[in-house]
């Protein structure tokens, strides 16, 4: 579509949403494909990753890292195709992955891209399992949480791209791993593809005596993507030094006002940890990550699942749809086909 | 007193008491002075502490450590002095500190008791700067918060037994100290007399606004002693990267329901670490805190303050002060006079 054609189009801000953002919230811009000039890279989007930290950057206030102005092309992850390089490091038709935004094409320094391989893994697994979803869960897991032999863990948005490399990470140390994940559909795939002990679906009429039946020795580790209610029900059952990893509470992104929380007195007696982490503090980690994950990825130790959005002016649909759970797997708007 | 005659005066558990405690929910039983058997010692009670913590023995549901059972000996730390041993560790006459209970006299094992001398500091501060409370302070302050040169520490309940430690550590360690405190006397004097920065009255109409004003650059280390309000207010101005002491949450001990606390999403975007902890958990961490403090408390580097209730039988009354912040400084109960 967009390829065929000598137009680039960019997806850029139009106003901020309030609550669910959606299409009338963005503007799709149409130019001319620009030449890169010495130094520069032109590169073909194939792949665009969505994921829920998006939300933040929609908003006024600064999070942890600046808003996208009005105008302003939206950012996210991607893997694209070389298509003129004017950096002797890359070459056309080189695959890179880099944060590059909602765009058909991307004028990038060459630093700002890095070269990845078509025959370790599949090319959108780098914005997955292979890229900085898998590598937040790494983090989290191994740096916070520290699942040991027999301790109970349990992943919020059990199936989604972070949590369901965090509850494997969690099983291979040896951790009884249950998931909570949106609907029964989720939850199946989680126990049976992704080998969790159990997993509980987030809209039962009384999570909280279903979370207990799955944790019968309570919970000594909790990987936390969505907060609410779910948050509120794991909290009652940490054990003394429980360890909770904060990595987001998407339930609460499209938020106006944020409802209040638990209440933290069982912090001190029980000696929790409770620390919030963004895996792009350490850079290093998502280079470690890789090196460690792509033969398990390869050779299908790690499992992985894709819920692919076509064309790029349905991203605005999709991270409304992931902020609601819509999506069944690593939420991912295929741009350009691979071979096209 | 009790101490001139031949009984020993016991407070125990009547009845758990709903909200604050009071008199009515203990006994006092007199009986007379046991003999100890070989291997034990004899102590006359001379300072009881009263702590917050206290109040989580008397609920029926255990909070980290066992509760008081109806009938049981009230818990306590204590300084005593020997009258009769049956241990050869220990001599008539000799100081000791233990966790020997509401009582005019214990009966103990030697390995309950920790020998003190009157020489290094007065026998009271053993159970306030120089014991568990201060101990508590240095393993919060060294361990969870690290306050670095330049950094916004605030330690609320500021002119309390642990906060004022904890705040003359942190400004040991270059921090801009700034306290949370009941009142503009214990205000008043955590800013003349332990060296703080600043210090806002929790009491204040605006609370959050004063404070803000008091830590122009944000906090960084926060020392929880009360959550409820304070707690959110100080959430409300953490840095990136802040570290959060969860030492005790006083302004609840006694409620019967816990309010919601604060919406947590901050930890994630600001990778808040949030760390309760116990401080008898590693009681090594005592031991070494008396050796470095000790000097420190003799020459007057470290200051403290005490609050002395005469009397045994106003434990009830005294613990029910504490947790309402009626003590100013360190709260002991004087049980008989050193001299006696």
């Amino acid at each position: 579509m967009s390829g065929i054609n000598n137009l680039r189009r960019s997806i850029v801000l139009k106003r901020r949403p309030k609550g669910e953002p959606s299409a009338a919230d963005f503007d799709i811009i149409e130019e001319t494909i620009p030449n890169p000039d010495p130094g520069e890279v032109l590169t073909r989007t194939l792949w665009l990753s969505i994921d829920p930290y998006m939300r933040g950057r929609l908003r006024e206030e600064q999070t942890y890292a600046a808003g996208v102005q009005i105008g302003e092309v939206m950012t996210g992850e991607t893997v694209g195709r070389v298509m003129v390089s004017g950096d002797p490091r890359f070459h056309a038709g080189d695959f890179v992955v880099g944060a590059r935004g909602w765009q058909t094409h991307t004028i990038s320094q060459a630093d700002q891209l890095t070269k990845i391989s078509a025959d370790a893994a599949p090319l959108s697994t780098y914005l997955g399992i292979l890229g900085m979803p898998g590598a937040t869960a790494y983090a989290g897991v191994t740096e916070i949480c520290k699942p040991r032999q027999g301790e109970t863990f349990v992943v919020s948005a059990a199936s989604g791209a972070v949590g369901s490399v965090a509850g494997q990470l969690a099983k291979r140390a040896g951790a009884r791993v249950v998931g909570i994940a949106g609907g029964a559909e989720k939850c199946l795939w989680a126990q049976d593809k992704l080998g969790f002990d159990d997993c509980v679906d987030h809209r039962s009429l009384d999570l909280q005596r279903e979370l207990q039946t799955a944790c019968p020795n309570g919970i000594d580790c909790y990987f936390e993507n969505v907060g609410g209610a779910v948050q509120q029900a794991v909290f009652n059952l940490l054990n003394p030094f429980a360890r909770v990893a904060m990595c987001g509470m998407v339930s609460q992104y499209n938020a106006q006002e944020f409802p209040p929380g638990p209440n933290l007195g069982f912090v001190v007696g029980k000696r929790v940890l409770i620390q919030g982490f963004i895996v792009t503090d350490r850079p290093e980690r998502l280079t470690e990550w890789r090196a460690m994950a792509e033969p398990l990825v390869a050779d299908g130790s790690l499992a992985y699942r894709e819920d692919v959005i076509e064309g790029l002016e349905n991203a605005p649909d999709a991270l409304a749809g992931i902020l609601d759970g819509r999506n069944f797997g690593k939420l991912l708007v295929r741009v350009a086909h691979e071979a096209d």
